[in-house]
C-alpha cells in the first residue's frame, strides 16, 4: 500500500542515494568519541555539522549546551492542533575504536566496500548511530524537496553522550519538556530481525554499570619476596568474578532475578515463529554454545533475560615480556543488562554487598558507578505502532515483527517517564554490523531502504 | 676478628664512600630495562659503563655479545695454583618502571634522600641489582688502591638479562665454562634477614613463568546484542584463576606439590630462633593475614613453600569511561615459585592441562612460556660458607644467618650444574627496598657496610 504523495518521494530517494551516502561519509569522518575527553572538540564539530545539515533542509536547528557534549534540537513542518507531531531521536557520538590494530582501514576514513553480502559503508559510527540517524534526515530531505514541506510536524533531537551513559540527557529533557513534547517519539538505533525482516523493538533491556578496584598490599611487591604470604588482589578479584555466575549460567547476586518476568505465551509463540537460528547467530562469531542460563533459549538470553558481563579487567604487569610483580590493585568494569522491573539501584547495592563478602579480609575495594537504567516495555496498543509496522512491511520482503532488544536504550524509558510519550524503536542495523567493534559497517541496503522506510512511516503517521 | 691487611682497606672505604655513591648514581642514570626492546641501547651503555669502571681499577674487562644483551667479563688479581679464585656475579639490567605515576621522582634520576630510617639512595636499580653489584666493585677498588692488587684471583661476571629470564645465560656459561670456572661463586642480589642481621641465602625458590590468552568470540562484541548468549573470555579466565588456589591457600594443580620437602627439624629450629614477625612483615605493606597455605608459617610461605601468583591480567576495555564490549580475548601472566625438587616442566604441563579442562567448550587458549628454573639448595659444608658467615658477623650487629629466599636466582643453580661451583648468595638489600616497585631504594648503610662486608669476605676467603 502506498500513496500518490509518497511515490515521488521514494523515487527522489533512489535517485539521490549516492549524494546521501557522501553526506553520511562527511559525518563519519568526524571522530566524535564521547567517552574520551580527548575528542571533546570533535563532538562539537559533529553537532555543528548536524545543525548545518538540518538547516539545509529548512529545519531551524541549534546546538544546546549541556555540562557535557551539546544536544542538537530543531523543529520543522506544518503546525496546528490537527497536525501529527513526531519527535525523532538519534545520537551523533560514537564508541572508542580500540583495539585499533584490528581495523583493516582507519576507523574515521569511511569508504564503500564490496563484500560477498553486498556493498557496505565501513567506518566507526556507520551503523551506530550516524548511519541510522541519517536515514531519517535523508527521508525528510527527500520529502522537503518533493513537496516543499514535511508531511507532519517534526522535532529533531540528537545527543552526543549516548555511548558514555547520557549523563546530561535526563536533566535536559526535564528542563525542556515543553519544547520536546510530541505525539510519539521515533528512535533509529536498533537492528532488523534479519536482512529481510524489519522490526520494531518493543522490549528493551536496562543497564547497570559498575567499576571496582580491589586493593591488596599498599604498593606493588616482588612476588619472590612476598609471594605466598601477601594477598594478591588479582587472585581475590578472580574469585569474585568467578562467583558471579553458577555452573548453569545463572547470575548469583542475591535478589538479582526479582522482577524478571516470564514471556507471555503469545510472545513466546511469535518468537518461536521467527525461526531464530542460535547456531548461525553464534557461529558468525566463531562460537557454538549459548553461554547464559542453560534452561533458556538463546533468543531469551539476548532479548528477555538479564545478564552480567565483565567488559574490562586489568591489573599488574601487562606489557611485553614478564615481570614477577605482586600488584597492589586489580580492576574490573562490569555491566548488567536488566529486564522487566528489575531495580538497578537495588541490584547495585546487592552486588556491592556480595563483593565485600567474597573478598578476603586483607583486601579493600572501591566502587565506581557507571550509569543505571531500568528496562522498558512499549505500549503497542498505541495505533502508531500498527501504522508503522504496516509501512515497514510494505518496504521489505518480510512483514515487520515486534521484537526484544538486548541493548540498552534508556532514552525510550525517559520519553515515557518524563514526556509521557511512547517511543517507537525502528532501526535497520544488522547482526554483523560489528557495533562497538573494529571494522564497524552499515549495509548500503540498510541505509537506502532505511531512508525509504522512514518516508513510508512518516507518510503513514501523517494520515 | 680482622687483620692488618684489612683495616686500611676498611678505612679507605669509609673515606671514599661519597665518591663511591656518586659512581653508583652514574650507573643508576642509565635506564637499562632489559625486558623492553625500546631500552636495548641503554643496556649496551650500562655494559660499557661497567667495562670502563672495571678498567679504572685495573681489571681487564670486556663486553661479550650474546643473542640478547651483552655480558661483561673481566679478570684481575694474583694468579697461581695456590691463590684462591672467586667469581663474582651481578646483573646490570633493571625492572620496568610502570606504574610510572606512583614514583615520587623520575626513576632514572637517582638521589640521596633522608628518611626516618636513615639516608637512602632512591631510584630504579638502586638495590636490584646495581647498588648491590657495586658494593663488591667498590670493595675491590679500595683493596686495589691500598695494596696495589686484589687479595685473590677474581673473575667478574655481569649479565644484562636477569630481569627478563636470562635467555642467553646458560648457553653463554656452557660455551665459556673454561674461562668462568673458579673455586666459588659470589652473588650479590639478595637481602639481609633484617637491618641488623646479615644473611647467606642457602635455599632458593625456582621460577616458572606462563602467559595465557583465552579466546572466546572471534571479535569484540556488543554486550547488549550478544551478552548472555556469547561466552565472555574474561568470565572463563576468572574461573580458571579462581580455581588455582583452594580455600586453604593450597595450589590445586595436580602434582604441584610433588618434590616439595619438609624442613629439617634443625633448620626449623634455626628459623624459629630468628623471631620473624609476620605481623610486622605484612604490616609494612598494609596487610595482616598470611595468604598462603593456612597450615604453614609466613616464613615458610616465602622461603620454603611453592606459590602461584597472577602477575598481570588484562582484557576488554580498560581505558577511561565505560564501554559495554564483550571482548574476544582475555590474558594473564602467571608465575610459580618452586622449591625442593619440583619439576618446572612437569608443572607447566599439568597447569596447561588443568586450564584446558577448566575452560568452557567455546573457549580456545594459547600458552606462552616465560622461563622455567628449578629451586636450588647450597652445600654449606663448603668451608667458604663458614669463613664468609664469620666475616659478615664481624661487620654487623648480629651474627649472620643461613636463610631461605623467596625470590628466584637461577644463576646459583647454573653455577652448580654447569661449572660445578658452589654459589654464596650474600646481599645487603632490605624488605622495604621496594624491589620491582615504584620508588625503589637502597639504604646508604646497606651500600657502605655492604662494601665493608665484601672487603672482609675477600680477606677471609683469601687466607
Amino acid at each position: 500500500m502506498s500513496a500518490p504523495s509518497l511515490d515521488p518521494v521514494l523515487s527522489r530517494i533512489d535517485s539521490d542515494i549516492s549524494a546521501a551516502t557522501e553526506r553520511l561519509m562527511e559525518l563519519l569522518r568526524i571522530p566524535s568519541i564521547s567517552t574520551d575527553p580527548a575528542y571533546k572538540g570533535d563532538c562539537e564539530t559533529a553537532a555543528d555539522w548536524l545543525v548545518a545539515d538540518l538547516a539545509s533542509i529548512g529545519v531551524e536547528a541549534s546546538k544546546r549546551p549541556t555540562p557535557g557534549h551539546p544536544m542538537v534540537v530543531g523543529h520543522a513542518g506544518p503546525e496546528g492542533a490537527d497536525v501529527p507531531h513526531v519527535l525523532f531521536y538519534g545520537h551523533y557520538d560514537v564508541q572508542p575504536v580500540d583495539p585499533l590494530d584490528l581495523w583493516d582501514k582507519p576507523p574515521f576514513e569511511p569508504e564503500l566496500q564490496e563484500t560477498p553480502k553486498g556493498t557496505v559503508i565501513r567506518g566507526r559510527g556507520s551503523s551506530d548511530d550516524k548511519g541510522q540517524l541519517m536515514t531519517f534526515v535523508e527521508a525528510c530531505r527527500a520529502w522537503q524537496e518533493i513537496h516543499g514541506e514535511l508531511p507532519c510536524r517534526i522535532t529533531f533531537f540528537f545527543e552526543g553522550e549516548e555511548e558514555s551513559g547520557s549523563p546530561s540527557l535526563v536533566p535536559y529533557m526535564k528542563e525542556n519538556a515543553e519544547e520536546l513534547k510530541a505525539d510519539v517519539a521515533l528512535i533509529c538505533d536498533t537492528a532488523m530481525f534479519d536482512p529481510k525482516t524489519p522490526a520494531i523493538v518493543t522490549m528493551l533491556r536496562g543497564m547497570l554499570g559498575e567499576e571496582l578496584t580491589v586493593i591488596g598490599p599498599d604498593k606493588d611487591l616482588h612476588s619472590g619476596f612476598y609471594g605466598g604470604a601477601a594477598m594478591n588482589p588479582i587472585r581475590a578479584l578472580s574469585k569474585v568474578l568467578a562467583a558471579l555466575h553458577d555452573d548453569q549460567g545463572r547470575v548469583t547476586i542475591p535478589g538479582f532475578y526479582d522482577g524478571v518476568p516470564e514471556l507471555t505465551d503469545e510472545l513466546k509463540a511469535q518468537w518461536e515463529g521467527l525461526g531464530f537460528d542460535a547456531g548461525k547467530f553464534l557461529g558468525e562469531v566463531d562460537l557454538s554454545v549459548p553461554a547464559g542460563e542453560q534452561d533458556r533459549s538463546a533468543l531469551e538470553m539476548v532479548w528477555s533475560r538479564p545478564t552480567c558481563e565483565v567488559n574490562g579487567i586489568w591489573g599488574g604487569y601487562t606489557s611485553a615480556g614478564f615481570k614477577t610483580v605482586l600488584p597492589s590493585e586489580a580492576h574490573a568494569k562490569i555491566s548488567f543488562r536488566l529486564v522487566g522491573t528489575q531495580d538497578p539501584l537495588a541490584i547495585r547495592e546487592s552486588f556491592r554487598t556480595m563483593v565485600q563478602e567474597l573478598l578476603p579480609e586483607d583486601c579493600k575495594v572501591e566502587f565506581k558507578a557507571h550509569g543505571a537504567s531500568a528496562a522498558s516495555q512499549m505500549e503497542i496498543s498505541d495505533p502508531a505502532f500498527e501504522k508503522a509496522r504496516q509501512a515497514l512491511s510494505d518496504e521489505w520482503p518480510n512483514p515487520a515483527a515486534y521484537i526484544g532488544c538486548g541493548g540498552s536504550i534508556p532514552i525510550a524509558g525517559h520519553f515515557k517517564k518524563i514526556l509521557d510519550m511512547n517511543a517507537m524503536l525502528i532501526g535497520f542495523g544488522l547482526e554483523d554490523d560489528a557495533l562497538h567493534s573494529p571494522n564497524e559497517k552499515y549495509d548500503l541496503n540498510s541505509f537506502h531502504k532505511g531512508i525509504r522506510s522512514w518516508a513510508r512511516v512518516l507518510d503513514a503517521l501523517s494520515r
